[in-house]
């Protein structure tokens, strides 16, 4: 199991009244089967992960595991704050057939979360988990940020094979690459920087914006595999302000509106998230006019 | 229903395996029916909330009910990060016979949790709870803090009765109590600027440090209320070392220690936190070493 | 020498061209010798001494020291960024018989301003001052703030005699008087939190707002004094909005502006700052006529 | 003036008794002449720029011009938080020979330092300096960032040439470059993200590491040149630890250890800045020795 290439967290897809649309979900994935993505990440951060029960989240599991192409390669969110519960996730997931966890940082008690409670948490969970682990630092939404000294020991766990980076801070991953094993695989977690990461090592992205732009996120993907940069340095200069707005300034719910424009299913938030307001909606109307003119030079 | 005076967030005793260790509750909470506490918080951050299933909550909350002498006022921590679900366990401790809901702000999607979406997540939890809202800004965790302006605006709601106010921020509270109505409750969530809070207005604490010094903290708050202010300022000085070191810097591992070493029913925290280590508790006896003879003195 | 009670770090006028208006500040200070002001601090962040050269504070020294009542106390601030210019700039305000000297952290190298490097210097520092030093940890500006450990132990100099505490952290405020020896002075340096410092033990304030709103400001200091607390509150409840919307959201500019409409000399700030814009200036002036309003009533 | 290819930010050279020891400046810069560096940045922050005199300064401003071989491109350090302050000094350095001038954003007053107080000053800066300008944003040292619509703005004017970007943020670093115009130069301020933001399009690098290591630093900017990227990604991984521990963890004291212990005079830092301790130094050499290592194999 590799997670090179390019990931998109997938969204949750709801219904108007804030229940699960399953068949939207089976809908959008029909569409990403078509697209060079590897695989997709189910429950992530942008997945809502937090607003779901894990009644819930095994459903929406069971659908995409349904409806994903076989040869993409499916991971399943399951870092819950308690280690004992992200256990019992992960080995659920597991008993779904994804092929990897992907495990956040506990976050609540952040002066508490010291390396050593981290280490302690990351190695537990990957003695217990019958799929390997992807590590997830992800300091926007979670106040806690993990360094390369505990990633590197961390990635001598033979269970433990990569991290998603989401700090957005180039010279971390870079450290981070350079730090653990060569075998280990570090996916970066933001568009913004896919470049940079990628001439650094990284082994791919797993990127809100892939749900959104899928076929630009791997273009970018293959050309640096190419060794094309002067292509790979313009389309990461197209993916920069979409990065930020769509993904970015306006969360989960600009990126929804934005699949909503794109033909894909976006539909609302869940509270105490909002649907994309009218100024919103003007923003990232405009820069995906943007991408569809420079697409069309 | 007026949070007045000093209530501990109770610590959630675990057995050695993890498991509830309901018994060792209801001892702890038959020694504090014992004390001049007006009333106890189940499941806020130092029950370790975001580490227990609401199916645990429930037990807990029933235990404390049961154990609670009639005179103390029993609040339930039911903050969750969705809307829906904040409503739901509300209405559940309400039929518990819980008197008000401590709901903090919902937080993950930090960057996204705007005055706006605050607002709506609150009027909707109030419009639809069968006991009053206590809101609970609490940055430290949430890295979500609540101004002035929008808790004036949310206190307008008749069914939210108070907020605690748990930045450490002395100024931001005094703005609250300026902005509120008369009648709204704002208590603080810090012991070590409980003094500081009173002389501006402040109802009470909601205080981590009263599970382990509840006299003093009472002390604190009657002297005031008598203007004994050469006495309160004598006992804030007294708190500010096992504030700053039990509650803040060792967290729940710390208290929880320091509750054994008391003669309270302590014991572990539940994974990822980790017990308080042989340098944490020499520090945290030092601290209790102080304060017993500041009392014997 | 004993900075108790309240005093301004006063405004340096300009002429419209930049350059100094002495006459105006000599006309501000003739205002301010009929207040209960306890002396004036002269070249402090407020008198923008970053943007003054030390030719232009000696002026500035030379003729606050002949404009105010010899009963005020007369505090030069003097910190440099290097310690050899601190202590030149020191000596020289001493000679212009000024009676201690306010020197703030050096900042500019941030990561390396450790504990040790900060005693290191203020050691020096007071070691070859002829006048006592008064420490001074205002992070806003600098990012540096010095905690209550390194600030009870520069306390046992004899010739460190206080310190100006502008953190707005009332709980560091607390600590650092309970920590250093009992003759040391704590001052605070915001008006939004002069009452909380004062029940806490502080000996006074160095208040940008003294220099809009002397009166109220030494009314809440008087009435500490008095034990007349629902009074001391009801005035720092007045100062809030104040303190928040001229000293801090704009800044010096913001102060002068107040002072033109109150009968000072305020004028513009130096550039790069730029004067208060108009809807600065409203809300200033909406500010000032609720103080006004609570006066007359 | 095209400031492309890497640049060192000179240290000032004292003497033990910390006065100037501006023959070692000479023979420093003999040395650098004979590498590879496109010129020298003379009174930058690795320079200690705050703890000289402006007379000091224009000393060490008239020793590099002489010292410095005819080809090396000379850019002086003139911020001040004043703006005419700096520009004076722009233009005190453009009469000794500078080619170009650095301005830093000022940054006292930090909560004033608005988008549109800084474009008056830089603004007024380009108008009134007699040689090309260039922005400055150091963060780390200032608390003040530039975001790109703000440079994007600046470069307009024809006497504002380029950016020294030192936030150490790839995605700030690549929309600064994707919003400015083509001729504009954004040059990199650290060595630790030289490689990816010189795919990314930026003109070079002006880094402290390259006073201790400037053929390595110059290797890999020829590299990208030459679009050897595996070459590039080598180095910059063999630049990772000692941009983070010699120029970042341990600042100027640090560096000048290493540049003592590289052949070049280092000498101690000004006070307040403090010599490298032992563990500092121990720090140091074990990077040295793997650098060396590094390109003895």
């Amino acid at each position: 199991m590799k997670p090179t290439g390019i990931f998109p967290p997938l969204t949750t897809p709801f219904a108007p009244d804030g229940s699960l649309a399953l068949d939207r979900l089976r809908d959008n994935v029909a569409k990403y089967n078509r697209t060079g993505l590897a695989g997709y990440v189910l429950n992530g951060s942008t997945g809502e992960s937090v607003l779901l029960s894990w009644a819930e989240v095994e459903r929406v599991w069971a659908v995409a595991r349904e409806a994903a192409s076989p040869e993409k390669i499916l991971i399943a969110g399951t870092g819950a704050e308690s280690t004992a519960e992200t256990i019992e996730q992960t080995n659920r997931a597991a008993k779904l057939g994804y092929r990897a966890a992907l495990v956040r940082t506990p976050s609540y008690f952040k002066p508490q979360m010291t390396a050593e409670i981290l280490a302690e948490h990351f190695l537990r969970v990957a003695d217990a988990a019958r799929i390997p682990i992807l590590l997830y630092s992800v300091p926007v939404y979670t106040g806690v940020a993990m360094e390369a000294p505990l990633v590197a020991r961390l990635a001598q766990h033979p269970n433990i094979i990569g991290i998603k980076e989401s700090s957005g801070n180039v010279q971390r991953i870079s450290e981070v690459i350079a730090a653990a094993p060569p075998g280990f695989q570090t996916v970066v977690g933001g568009a913004a920087t896919l470049y940079p990461s990628l001439v650094m090592g990284a082994a791919g992205g797993i990127l809100a914006l892939a749900c959104a732009l899928p076929d630009l996120c791997v273009e970018l993907y293959d050309a640096v595999q190419a060794g094309a940069h002067e292509r790979a340095r313009a389309v990461q200069q197209q993916l920069l302000a979409p990065a930020s707005i769509l993904a970015s300034k306006y969360g989960v719910a600009g990126l929804k509106y934005a699949l909503d424009r794109l033909g894909y299913y976006g539909g609302p938030p869940r509270r105490p998230l909002l649907p994309a307001d009218e100024s919103a909606r003007r923003e990232i109307d405009a820069v995906l006019a943007t991408v569809a003119a420079a697409a069309a030079s």
